[in-house]
This record gives C-alpha cells, structure tokens and sequence, in this order.
C-alpha cells in the first residue's frame, strides 16, 4: 500500500474541525494544530483538541499560542469588556465574536508547519453559508488565501486548503460526524461556559439547532439539564 | 487641513523598514507594529523599533511575540542547531534563513490590528530582487494576500498592502532613505550578532554593498573596525 500523504488538519476542539478531521483521516496520515488566543474558553478548547487527538491515536499535535490576539483584541472573545451575544443569530451583520482575520494567522501557522513537515494538505472546519457570518469563513477568503500560499512559499512546497464541510449545513454535519463515529461527547463550542454549555451564544444556538435538525441527541452538557 | 488616514507599518528594525516608515510617514498617521520569534538577534531588533519610533515620536506602537514560528522552526533564524549561511548570496536557492511564510503571520497581524484601529494601508519595507529570494518577499504574493485581505476581512475594511521599496536596489533603498535623513544609525541587520554586526551573513554582506554602491558610509559597528 503506498504511503499517505501528510495533512496538518486545525482542530479548535468544536464539532466542525472534529468532523473535518475525520473526513482527513480517511485519505491522509494528519498532524493536528491547535492555536488558543486568549479567548475566554481557551482552556477548555485545549482539553477537547487533547482529547479529540488522543481519541484518534494522533501522534504529531502542536498547540500555538497567539497571544497577540488578545493583544490586538477586537473582539468579544479576546476583550472580557465586550459582552459574548446571545438572544439569537442575525445575519444583517457580522458578530461581536468575530476576531479580526483570525482565520489568516491559523492558516498562516499550518503552512509554516506544512513546509516543514512537508505537507501537501491543510484541513479547515470553516462554514460558510450556515454559521456566524465570519468574513474570514467565505470560500471566496480561502481560494485567494491559497493563492497567496502558493506564491509565498518555497517552490517545492505545494498545498492545498481544503474546507470539506463549508457548504454543508450543520445539521449535514452533525449526520457526516455520526456515520464517521466522531467523539461529539469530546467536542466543546460553548463560547462563554466551560463545565455546562450556556445554551444561548451563537455558538450553542447553532450547535443544538444541528442536532435538533439532524435527530440526534448532543451528548454534552447544557446548564437547565436535568 | 484634513485629517490624515491612518496607516501600519511594519517596522523590524532594518534598513528597508526604516526608509519605508519614512516614506509611509510622509503620507499618513502612522501606527508602527513590530514582531519577534525568538530569532537569534531578537533583543537587538526591538531595541532598533524602539529607537527608530522612539526618533519618529510615533505613538502607537506595537511589539506581538510570534513565538508559534520558534515552536515549527525550520529555519536557521530560529532553530539554533542549524548555522546561519555565511560566504555570499547564492541566488538559485532559497536560503536557510528562510522562516517558513513568515510575511504572512506579520501582514496577518498587522491586518487584524488594521481593523481594530480604522486603518486604510499597511506598509511592509520587503525587496523582491535585490535581496535574499524569500518567496514571501515577491510581488505576487503581496497581491494575493491583498486580495485574501480584502475577502477575509469585515465589508467596511478596505485595506491597502504597500511595499514602497519592493523593486528598489539597495542602494536606491539607502539614497531614498539618506534624502528622508532615516537615522540609519540605530537600525540593525546582522543576523547573527548584537553589538558588532558580523559583516559576513547574507544580510550584512546585502547591506554592506547597498552603501558602498549609493556611495554612503554605514554608521553601525562592524566587527573588526577600529
């Protein structure tokens, strides 16, 4: 059997990039990056990316710090002045969680991984159409994003970024995870909460709206559970 | 006089990102952000930022830590264990001082600070061919990643990647920088020493020539002056 090619895939520790790696482990032998930013669930994002990996038998994992984020700041994430939303999804404009280009030094971190790793792939949870309306989520970012990668680095590097679930609803995802067994009971997408999900960010709207919508039970932890 | 627009450069304590902070600065309010990596002359890099803004009375000023490029490695800037290449610029190779798509962690954090501030241009002071054939440090890259900016980014961010000094020679790079009187004086280039430069890594001999062809004496010690 010939060798698989590597893949660096970036796990965040939500239910996105779990079903993304999956789907990358079916074809490639894949290293998992991680970066945390000081975003207010950093601790347990890192927790769910270990345990996620460890689940897999993934040998090769690295977690970044990008501090300047926090630095930068910008953003209900990184900024403890700003409020996480809740109350629902508008899609007229884009959300207070949105950290500036934030999907730009992710990628960056894996091509600079990629090119020493020789890796031909990078894999990426992003959604476009149904999630959060993050500019940095649009395919329209990451065709020109893999353009500036060919054009910037070594000519023998060649990669390609590859968004498997991008125009897949949640709720399709939720169903790919569930065929692949992916460990959604390992996954966290609560922006604000770390032990019980606080059921009404943005981020666990969407997620338990994909579940309702699927027909499966999310196997994490809501606060108001029984 | 109406105000002036607000603008980043990119300032890593060289020759070429001091003419293009000169330049930048004849233009716009600038904002002057400065990144490290645990490369070996680190130290000495931001004591050249902090002198340079410091002369400029520039404000706002920035210094991230992008220690995830320490962490991959890959490159004799940062990986200790390899030497830096000394003897000579050798223009059919990438050179082993190379850190694997650097230009993108910098620009990508000078783009998300862009969109905290309102600014309408990033300044970057890289060469394309007279210097080191990084890849990251040609046109075409800048014009992809300006165009993965304007796609990743928020709909009212409009932001512009200028490189002043990108198909300049050096010595034009020194000639435009003594007619802008740049204090030449506190930047550093030398890859590998902090107090004497050592004249003979690829950036000292580049900078070397560069005054010698314009004609100027360079004011910083080199080892084995008087």
């Amino acid at each position: 059997m010939p060798k698989k090619q590597k893949a660096i895939c970036l796990v965040s520790g939500g239910m996105d990039s779990a079903v993304t790696l999956a789907i990358a482990l079916e074809k490639y032998d894949v290293a998992a990056m991680h970066a945390y930013y000081g975003q207010l669930t950093q601790d347990r994002e890192i927790k769910a990316f270990r345990d996620i990996t460890n689940h897999y038998g993934i040998n090769e994992t690295m977690a970044f710090s990008l501090s300047h984020l926090t630095q930068i700041g910008g953003s209900a994430l990184t900024d403890p002045d700003i409020d996480i939303h809740t109350g629902g999804i508008d899609k007229t404009r884009i959300p207070n969680t949105y950290v500036p280009f934030r999907n730009a030094h992710l990628l960056s971190a894996a091509v600079s991984w990629a090119e020493v790793l020789g890796a031909s792939a990078i894999f990426i949870g992003i959604v476009e159409e149904d999630s959060s309306g993050y500019p940095d989520c649009r395919e329209s970012f990451i065709e020109a994003f893999n353009k500036a990668v060919n054009e910037g680095t070594r000519p023998e590097t060649n990669l390609n970024i590859i968004a498997p679930v991008m125009h897949l609803t949640k709720a399709e995802i939720v169903r790919k995870g569930m065929e692949l067994n992916v460990p959604f009971e390992l996954t966290w997408s609560c922006y604000q909460n770390t032990e019980k999900a606080c059921g009404v960010c943005d981020s666990c709207i969407l997620r338990l709206k994909a579940f309702e919508d699927a027909g499966f039970d999310d196997p994490i932890p809501y606060e108001g559970d029984e």
